[in-house]
């Protein structure tokens, strides 16, 4: 029998082999419904069969595999995650939590583990929304929150996801009867790179989600007077890039004192000449909590602050809402769950937050959630250097083991009188 | 006889009239060797010979008006601005200099003023630098710094200047002969629009020019670590654009405290993403003071500050110096003659700083220099908004008229011991 070590090992080497199929030759570019979108799955399923699973391709196109429970009215637990990457993205983003839980079920095979619910694992077909510009689109499929007016997003090259679908086989109009009843699931379980520093920084292999933060964004623009750079004093200016330079500041001020992130990520200033004072500078503001009330009263402070900076300098600032999603929960019982399996696998539990979305957050609108991260290198993500390493997948599949050996003794009882 | 206001009034007509002469039919743009330089070089002529002046054009274009003096080897006066324009530009920004000299010899013309030197007027050709990218080519001719490698400098239709210049008739070969010899010449006085706001701050029409400000340009790029906007706490971030905008509003503080002007005026931001923590920000800092060294002090302590402000945040900063021009000092004796001839004309005398280049820069050259600012609409130039009113043209016409009374009488002789 294999060691978890050698299972780690295969999935290292499983990511390298996914990480190759590419739209391109020279990075890595895997976009939903092209045709090496079709060829991932293709190859998922061949190792989800040498597993000992069922396969099969829901209507949307996201990949399944199931290792059957031999309980009467069985229910479903699926782990999963995404098998798209964004344009020259890393080959850990989305992939290991696929392909790390058919090491488990290859595992749990070997041993012959009876569980008292099926474990699917699904391969979202579209988590980054980087061919038609909105995300999630493989696990909305799956919540009954698909779009009939999706149908005519189109890609770069005008292709309608109408016709992408036709072009791969797949019938827009199909897609709902790929919606999952409620009913059916115990709950969804997401192992992610952490795509952040911090298990790093505490120097732990694995951490436990609290949560997937809301976000707001904002567009901020600073009006000012443009004017000569040497002809008007410094006291008669009213520079628009020196007063969105206070507000930045401050944001950074207020987010801190709050204990949640804040990020001016654009800046656009007018007329951008070396020698002309700034007229109008627009930036955007980023915020993001597990807390959705904490994160709209610092919005308010920072809004508040920057209108006062404004006015000190004679400035102008105006603002639009550009974006709002509210914050989503990891389910609690499957936080101490995944705390009780961390201990287990003999590593300290830390719980975070976690600041990126994934396809959890659609998950949690149809059945509890939980989400498993494994630290990646320096939190590069999104990037050819994104990295992990062989024995954090082993502590991985260290806890995920132990979470659902728990998980079929205790919580799913406790979880099904909750609900 | 004419009132000074009229004579004020016609100034206004002729600003209007060749504000006219433009190569677009919706703005002013009048550039070097155009046919448009060379309808107003000849509109300009006109208006001379009817002011009773002698006029010829110069072999870089330039056109000449002498009032002549009947006094044997009589030195030269030279009054003039610029006759060519930015894109888009206003009807006064150097025409003024030119016309309102003109209206002043009609005034000594009509009262048959003899003078001991000749007032000549000239008109440059080519002051923005619109259409070679080169500024002060009609000045520059004049002091013998025009350049043989100038030939080649082409404009936007990649026509050589040496080929634009035989479009008009002229030789590049030939600008040499322009050369003044500096013992012809008492002096250059340059009258001309504030091009901002400290004359209407002080609702004054005229102001003395202490000096053109030396400007020193410098390109700063601060480096950092991009990071995802949800993933990387603010205490583990090292976000460039924070950085630069702790600089930024440094660089305010410095200068206000130096007594200077320094000017943040461009800001490139990377990647520029609403989700990515900034990772690299580079901005530009323009710097002038009519004290180099006060200015080379500054902008020391500026650099030292900001290499401390990217020490506190684990930044790097690298930086260029992209400009780097003089300060040039108006000749005392003709600041303080202004000052005499601007309380004769009932106006309190204000001595202030030209944060913008002018001709007189490249004339200091060769002979002493002055400046005269006549008040403009909120300090608006290079813009169609540009504005005056003629009864600061009118003041304008007083304080020269007053200053060439006295210079006749007292200074030349002055100014000639002296040097």
């Amino acid at each position: 029998m294999k060691t978890i070590e050698q299972y780690a090992d295969e999935v290292m080497q499983r990511c390298d082999e996914l990480g190759c199929i590419s739209q391109s030759s020279t990075y890595l570019d895997r976009r939903y419904l092209s045709r090496e979108h079709m060829q991932a799955n293709e190859q998922v399923s061949v190792w989800m069969q040498q597993a000992g699973m069922q396969t099969w391709q829901d209507a949307v196109g996201n990949v399944w595999g199931r290792y059957q429970s031999a309980a009467p009215d069985a229910k479903r637990l699926v782990l999963g995650s995404h098998l798209d990457t964004v344009i020259n993205g890393g080959k850990y983003d989305g992939m290991l939590g696929v392909i790390a839980p058919i090491a488990l079920i290859d595992m749990f095979t070997a041993q012959q583990i009876e569980l008292p619910f099926h474990v699917d694992i699904v391969g979202f077909c579209d988590e980054e929304g980087t061919r038609f510009g909105t995300t999630l689109l493989g696990s909305r499929a799956l919540t009954g929150h698909w779009q009939s007016q999706w149908a005519s997003l189109c890609d770069e090259n005008e292709i309608s996801l109408r016709q992408a679908m036709l072009d791969v086989g797949l019938d827009f109009d199909r897609v709902l009867t790929s919606k999952l009843d409620p009913d059916s699931l115990v709950g969804y379980l997401e192992l992610h790179i952490e795509q952040g520093p911090v298990l790093e920084e505490h120097n732990l292999p694995t951490g436990i989600v609290s949560g997937i933060a809301g976000a707001k964004r904002m567009q901020l623009t600073v009006k000012g007077m443009a004017g000569h750079a040497g002809t008007v004093p410094m006291n008669m200016r009213q520079d628009a890039l020196v007063g969105a330079s206070t507000m930045i500041i401050a944001i950074e001020k207020i987010a801190q004192q709050a204990g949640i992130v804040a990020t001016v990520g654009t800046i656009e200033n007018r007329p951008n000449a070396v020698n002309v004072i700034s007229g109008q500078t627009t930036f955007s503001l980023d915020i993001r909590s597990d807390d959705d009330a904490l994160r709209d009263a610092t919005l308010a402070q920072i809004i508040q602050t920057c209108e006062q900076l404004a006015e000190t300098r004679q400035l102008q600032l105006s603002y639009t809402l550009t974006h709002d999603a509210p914050a989503v929960l990891c389910h609690p019982p499957f936080i101490h769950a995944l705390k009780t399996a961390t201990k287990q696998a003999g590593i300290t539990p830390l719980t975070l937050l976690s600041g990126a979305g994934h396809d959890a957050m659609a998950m949690a609108d149809i059945c509890p959630i939980a989400m498993l991260f494994t630290r990646c290198d320096k939190g590069i993500s999104h990037h050819p250097a994104e990295a992990i390493n062989s024995s954090d997948v082993a502590a991985s599949l260290r806890v995920l083991d132990h979470f659902i050996q728990h998980f079929s003794t205790t919580l799913a009882q406790a979880t099904q009188e909750e609900r």
